[in-house]
């Protein structure tokens, strides 16, 4: 599909070995506008840091993203920040706009300097590459040890949004990042654009863990070119949903392509409070290294998921706690229920399964993707390879 | 060595497979004076509940505690608390007691019904088996996937403090299954006992982690005979000091011995504004999946540990934060240093070695103990055997 307004190139710039894609651009044909969520660790990497100040500078308008893989520009000081800045003023030469309308996206190794050199280089063969939307080179070029690229679209009244993710799942040492890059020629102004940005953000990426780190470089960059005329304001519900659509496939890809992942599951907390403590719950058992390596062995252990949930700081009542495997109830009042164990062990065994959690506190509820934690996840990231 | 006023027994009583010992008891001639800690999970085990009951309708005084490996008695309902009660109705018969003065622990599978026929049948073998304190003996009868007992004991101005302490998964001290039992014959009064064991306890069992589970069992127990003579107020320094020593000393033991377990880390948190975010950040990084499993392949990838300080929710400065590797700064103002990759290499290829980081808030320190993730723990815990 083209979302109108935008094109896209990747090319192999030898920042990853082995000739793989690594420097991809979106370029806009007029100031699109953007919205974007960055990470909330301290150590924000050098290109957020250089987004950030550029969206401030220009209002939110951007004319094109650079984006490598290989290098993840953080933990780089100084050196990093100007190397950010150079390569924002390289392009802006090259496609003839300002610094500012320039923003950088990195992903790769933590705490090398980014061969600004390599860019340089290729940077005129990535714009003279520069085709109507490819989605599926522009997904490709963001990849570091994903498996396959991650890519969702779809239409909503007339206009389109589309989108490509790379992995969350530490496929590679030092590879912890997750960038979500989203395009959609709907015409929307900033406020709506960032409001509607967020509420999906907050519904899809948000509730999704793979082993629970939070990179230095996380970013999820909505741009809207206003090519197709269609005025999001008009179809403000739809698109709403149908952004939020986006953003909760390309976080069931990520998920899905965990390193070492055997087993997504579909964890639902009912009955609580409100959402933040649903949320508690649900990252209290999606990061206890007991209840991973349960699902790892399709384990259905109840008994681990209701230490998780005693242990989240929710002040929950044993007596109203109950768990679902499957259709299966196989913990009431937080004491075991008679349950077919061999049918849990094959509900577990399947490569999606869905675990449910009723609290007894309330009306809230969230739906959390997460996974379990198998020995290739360890030998992936415990290779020794600096 | 013999703690005097107590005797201590151990037999298989067929609650674990393969005669292992699973059934242990410490008797006090007198009632003891006894300070407890007890799990932080909201998911309290019935022996817990229990023993709070006992502690407070006595006013801290026990004759006898009763604990077995290989059943939980967690998450059981109304029938756990019941069966834990009549453990220690069963017990106050043979050995001539109140109920009240009798305290139980269990350790092992959660949500199974804890086979008190069984050990109903071994109490009588168990108290004709009394003898002078045989720690080993003790040690050995509370072990679960422990692979060696867990002793620790000292002198102190005539007095003996000897404790024991099972661990190896779910280990989390907030107060881990973690149990330790620790006697002396110094007279102690409560209130001096109670102060004495929880900072003890604050600084060993709490400062250390294998897989940031914290079990619905945890306990430590400090029984006090006072048959020795020497009264604690006394040589009240040297007795903290001392109980600090052995709780220190098991909790090292626990970890080295988690599940697993290749590399131990000594993790020193120093410049924090205070002990609580030492903890935080220490945590952070103790609990990072992708720090464990670098340390699992001896990888001084210092840019895990600074991502998982920056998702501490301490807000550091990112020009204020050092690194070291054994002896060699690896990262300073959150940018690389030079230095010996191969050397760094080498000191986590260590049993035993030491990571420290600075925050440059303050002037607080915290040594912390934690360990590697490696795929025989996940291993271990993704058998799929329920």
């Amino acid at each position: 599909m083209i979302i109108q307004g935008f094109k896209t190139s990747a090319v192999a710039a030898g920042i990853k070995p082995g000739g793989a894609l690594d420097l991809a651009l979106i370029w806009s044909q007029t100031p699109a506008v953007a919205a974007a969520v960055f990470t909330q660790n301290a150590f924000m990497a050098a290109p957020l840091v250089v987004c950030k100040k550029h969206l401030q500078e220009t209002g939110h308008r951007v004319r094109a993203l650079l984006v490598n893989s290989g290098n993840a520009n953080a933990a780089t000081g100084d050196a990093g920040m100007q190397a950010a800045q150079q390569c924002a003023e390289l392009l802006a030469r090259e496609v003839g706009c300002e610094p500012k309308e320039i923003l950088v996206a990195s992903t790769g190794v933590i705490g090398r300097t980014l061969p600004v050199d390599r860019i340089r280089a290729s940077i005129p063969s990535l714009v003279s590459g520069l085709l109507p939307t490819n989605i599926e080179l522009l997904a490709q070029g963001i990849m570091t040890t994903d498996t396959v690229p991650k890519i969702a679209s779809v239409e909503v009244s007339g206009a389109e949004i589309a989108g490509v993710a790379k992995g969350a799942g530490m496929i590679h040492p030092d590879m912890a990042t997750m960038l979500s890059f989203v395009m959609t020629d709907a015409a929307v102004p900033h406020a709506e654009l960032d409001n509607a940005l967020r509420y999906a953000v907050h519904r899809s990426f948000n509730s999704i863990t793979v082993d629970g780190d939070t990179s230095t470089n996380d970013t999820v960059l909505l741009l809207a070119s206003g090519a197709s005329g269609v005025r999001m304001r008009s179809v403000q519900k739809e698109f709403e949903k149908a952004l939020r659509g986006v953003c909760q496939s390309l976080a069931e890809q990520i998920v899905a392509d965990g390193e070492g992942v055997q087993h997504v599951i579909h964890l639902r907390i009912e009955q609580a409070k409100d959402r933040a403590e649903a949320l508690r719950v649900a990252r209290a058992i999606s990061h206890s290294l007991l209840v991973k390596t349960a699902w790892a062995g399709a384990d259905p252990n109840w008994g681990r998921i209701l230490a998780a949930v005693g242990r989240s700081g929710v002040r929950v009542n044993p007596n109203r706690v109950t768990i679902f495997i499957g259709a299966q109830k196989v913990c009431s009042a937080s004491t075991a229920c008679v349950f077919d164990e061999r049918a849990a062990h094959e509900e577990l065994s399947k490569a999606e399964s869905r675990v449910i959690v009723q609290l007894g506190r309330g009306r809230a509820r969230l739906d959390f993707l997460t996974t379990d934690l198998t020995t290739d996840y360890v030998r992936i990231n415990a290779d020794y390879s600096t």
